[in-house]
């Protein structure tokens, strides 16, 4: 059910966006309960100062260009646990994976009522 | 009041992006109850599989490479009856109008009070 | 915190979308109490029209192909008053710094919980 939004540095290899997308859609399975094959995501690049603005220093954290934003819009009621848990993991498989510094990601969730998806053929699956 | 963020595949005739943003304004205005001429789109193209990702088969709905998004922030206090039948409308009318399987139509909606809206000139219209 | 989505004209001068999201950030600053350097924004250019489609009269108001749309995710709380203030100075801060007719701004509020935010290193830095 998750819509994430991954808005990446541009010029990276063809397929850094796309291994970042998987990350993202591993992470919220494993850890946020999201169910299999549950994947709708929108990767886009853009030119680092111009597009894609991040403070390079906010909170103490040292940010490189390398720096991206995931925003996930999901259906409401996890806890802050387990939100801190996704946090964190994510963290450890984008650096496990592409080698991006924990510091260079950034992660917003936007929740929404259940009744508020439909994923085909015009049902609200989850009323 | 609504911001439509519709994300289609790239490749598509030049036409087609419009018709869907059409599309989704009248059916809008028709289930939804929105305004004449409340008409705020944004409309993205993106390479199928790296800037659009939706998977083929969840819930058991079987989709293809016409697969899009279609992310509506509104303001709440809808129905659950309004919006399913905004969903199945939406559906209907793009099936009738360019031909889109009805599998191949995703939709969420994100509310928000209706203090959240400027439409011009720095006021809140709807305060 | 917030996460500022700019969507504007294409074919502007190569600094537009920078300035416009430079006082963005001034006016977050200014108005709704943001910290220093608490940036995160994504500028993106679209054809008027087709990617950007605005309504050039909704609620009585003049628009021009110049209209762009501002739309923040931000942590809840902010009073009403805060936000009208907001929406009115960033409407003259635009009009002062590159001439944006006040019509031709559309501004948009997301707000959500305060642990959905992670800044950097896997953390929920608000929790």
């Amino acid at each position: 059910m998750p819509i994430a939004r991954i808005d990446i540095p541009h010029g990276k290899p063809a397929a850094y966006g796309r291994t970042v997308a998987d990350v993202v859609y591993e992470t919220l399975r494993a850890v946020l309960n999201v169910p299999e094959n549950d994947r709708f995501q929108i990767v886009s690049q853009h030119q680092v100062g111009d597009g894609l603005i991040i403070d390079p220093t906010y909170l103490g954290i040292e940010r490189s260009a390398d720096a991206l934003i995931v925003q996930i819009t999901l259906s409401e009621g996890r806890s802050v646990e387990l939100k801190q848990a996704f946090y964190k993991t994510l963290a450890d498989n984008l650096h496990d994976r592409i080698g991006l510094r924990r510091e260079d990601l950034m992660i917003n969730l936007v929740e929404v009522k259940k009744e508020n998806w439909s994923f085909g053929n015009g049902i609200a699956q989850y009323v």
